[in-house]
């Protein structure tokens, strides 16, 4: 197979040399098991996207939208005005207090840029960003294309948790004295995740003040990408770090519209925060993009004025607990352990159980990646189901504690699942008991 | 008035440092004229968008691919198949070879991130991109960002013009031993704009030569900014460099639905070159952005298909050139003297013959900005209607060549720049012959 551009820039010299920015990257983990769903005909549960429709009164919306002229053309740089007003309405009660549209939101070419440009706006040469591993995987190039140095701190999970049966994502715990020790002159920013890709983790209120107080005795920003915050399950509550008092002043928190409506393809997200904390984003994303496109941010606006009316959150919500309980089903009649997301639409697999047999063959580009992309490799050609290997979103020195899990997505329609769930019970013949 | 985030970082102090890679940004142009605009209810040839509507062919693609649901979910990070497709089979006659869709383009988040993310992909820590005065003010935030250093080379004018009559584009030159004198070791990249913005130059194949040759002779990339390259007015055509032979192979060409199809907002760019040459801005592209917004990349899509069985872009460069010569004859019979444009959608006006009166009053954020500045807040605020100071697209070692150069748009409808033609007439009691 023929390397494709960015999959590996150095497979090919250019005749002219590469940025080292870029030069060290491996190819995307998201294009390449895209790639293998599909020669193997496998039931995609890797990348997070969802295979249902979006709903009627966001798709119709943006048939509206597309057809009004000023919409078609540039919006200032921050966003259009009725989608910061809908925001702007829509999460002023969730943060307990209002909202500047104005000031106080910022429209982004999805939450990816809104992080990207946050980057771009605080990191120097050198300055040190803390990321809690598993962290997604973006983060990581982000981080270092625009100079910073990142600064890993592994969530841990609770010793006294059996690892054997289902363990809860609130046992995944970050160890305030590691956080510390992590803490240095050059430190700028602690990234939080909240709910949690890939633990499915939602942080408590008591977690967040021990992080922020711990940011704030340093003097850090705290980037919150809070993606995932209109999909947190009963009895569990998604508690926004921004919205403790104390933290608001220092917080940056990063919102989607792929998440929050189910439309990944429309590249909508947003940031929240103070103005003066806002300012240097803005100041590199109106540079970055300029702008983000325009109709669909109105039909965006649209969205949320719908939604706030016709229940559709606690209809989603009530939808993805059915397809968290239809694949965690299988997963534990197929004899795996896991851990139960009380937030976002992934669950992590233990696979330490998986005996893959003597003698299968892995192509280079897997082999190379280690035995977590083996596993995923193997369930998508074997098992015929696609996960994500979680080393990809671990440094290379704790990778170790990824080994064993990997990602599987239920933002599936129930034919998927279903299919997905008969396919799973496959690994059974290879489980070691 | 307060300033807004973005506009103006500096103004208030953030809790947390800032990046020294924005803290000298000052307020965009385009932000601050379009304030000025509202304020001082001008008629708008300041920033270049369409204030007619798109094309109902592109508009009723966009209301059905809205309601496709694969189109609202991420597409692959190089772009829609059936867009790259579209675009191969538009542009390859074009260049006069086959350019494959699977590796020879990329979609982008309009050109802008294009470029972005090709200078992310190339540069290092204090690599040179040579530019020609004066340039695209988004190029040197561009360049800045991803830590490359801009080397300026102003396009003169050829001494043997009267330029107190209408200066034709094509005599706004590059002086090719000024060029070579730029470059050092350092240097990696020219970046060109043709057709030009704001000179509606449209470079010779024989200035393309001579410009590539030396890019050859120095190893160096070539960044070919072509965003109106289907807005070239007879008896001008359009050359590529991109197309000549011997610099494909270190050609990225840089490509607009914002500027080809009328509609600014929907951020969808394209990079055009040999898939090598791609990987590094590809990799780059994966990580700022992921993926551009989808559904509207498949109306693209569309659009091209319809536009190329149409004659839209015939039908659009008659349009264009009749709102030129509205333009054009309004400011000659106001008595200024003019570039006339050879492509894109901006007149370059000379406006030294003006006498602002004495005492007229500037704020400081006009008044801290130089001479142009305030010949265009005097323009917006007295005639009323808004330019853009073309000093913004000049370094402050060459700033004083764009003293007298404001720029007008005319992709406008007629009524507007018909209005604007009557009171552009107002000028001439300032003017002193």
């Amino acid at each position: 197979m023929s390397p494709t551009p960015g999959q590996s820039p150095m497979t090919e010299k250019s005749v002219i040399q590469q940025s080292d920015r870029v030069a060290h990257f491996t190819q995307d983990v998201w294009s390449l098991f895209t790639r293998l769903t599909l020669e193997n005909n496998a039931v995609n549960l890797g990348q997070g996207f969802m295979n249902f429709p979006a709903p009627e009164f966001i798709k119709q919306a943006a048939a509206v939208t597309v057809n009004d002229d000023p919409c078609n053309q540039y919006s200032v740089p921050k966003g259009r005005l009725r989608l910061r007003q809908a925001l702007s309405a829509t999460y002023s009660p969730l943060f307990g207090r209002t909202l500047d549209p104005e000031n106080e939101v910022v429209v982004t070419a999805g939450a990816n840029e809104g992080i990207f440009a946050t980057l771009a706006g605080y990191l120097d040469q050198g300055s040190e960003v803390i990321i809690f591993e598993p962290y997604f995987d973006q983060y990581l190039p982000n981080i270092t294309m625009n100079g910073g140095v990142p600064v890993y701190c592994p969530l841990r999970i609770d010793s006294h948790v059996d690892r054997n049966g289902v363990v809860p994502s609130s046992a995944w715990r970050v160890d305030l004295d590691e956080l510390r020790s992590k803490i240095t002159p050059r430190t700028k920013i602690i990234l939080l995740n909240t709910p949690h890709n890939p633990v499915g983790k939602v942080f408590s209120e008591q977690e967040l003040r021990d992080i922020g107080r711990i940011a704030k005795e340093n003097n850090l920003l705290i980037i919150s990408d809070e993606v995932y915050d209109r999909l947190v399950f009963k009895p569990d509550v998604h508690t926004r770090i921004g919205a403790l008092n104390e933290f608001w002043d220092r917080t940056i928190t990063v919102g989607s519209a792929g998440k929050t409506f189910g439309i990944t393809g429309w590249r909508i997200g947003w940031l929240m925060g103070p103005q003066q904390l806002l300012a240097p984003a803005l100041a590199a994303h109106t540079r970055i993009v300029f702008c983000v496109n325009s109709p669909l941010q109105e039909a965006v606006a649209i969205g949320f004025e719908e939604a706030d009316k016709n229940g559709f959150y606690e209809r989603q919500v009530a939808e993805y607990e059915r397809r968290r309980e239809k694949l965690t089903r299988a997963i534990k009649q197929a004899g795996l352990p896991y851990t139960a997301p009380a937030g976002s639409y992934f669950v992590l697999v233990d696979t330490s159980k998986i005996r893959i047999p003597a003698g299968f063959k892995f192509p280079p580009e897997i082999a190379s990646r280690g035995a977590n992309f083996e596993m995923c490799y193997f369930l998508c050609k074997e098992i015929g189901v696609t996960a994500i290997p979680v080393s990809e979103f671990y440094s290379p020195e704790n990778a170790e504690l990824a080994r064993d899990f990997v990602r599987l997505a239920f933002c599936k329609t129930d034919d998927l699942l279903d299919e997905a769930a008969r396919r799973l019970q496959k690994v059974t013949k290879y489980i070691q008991q």
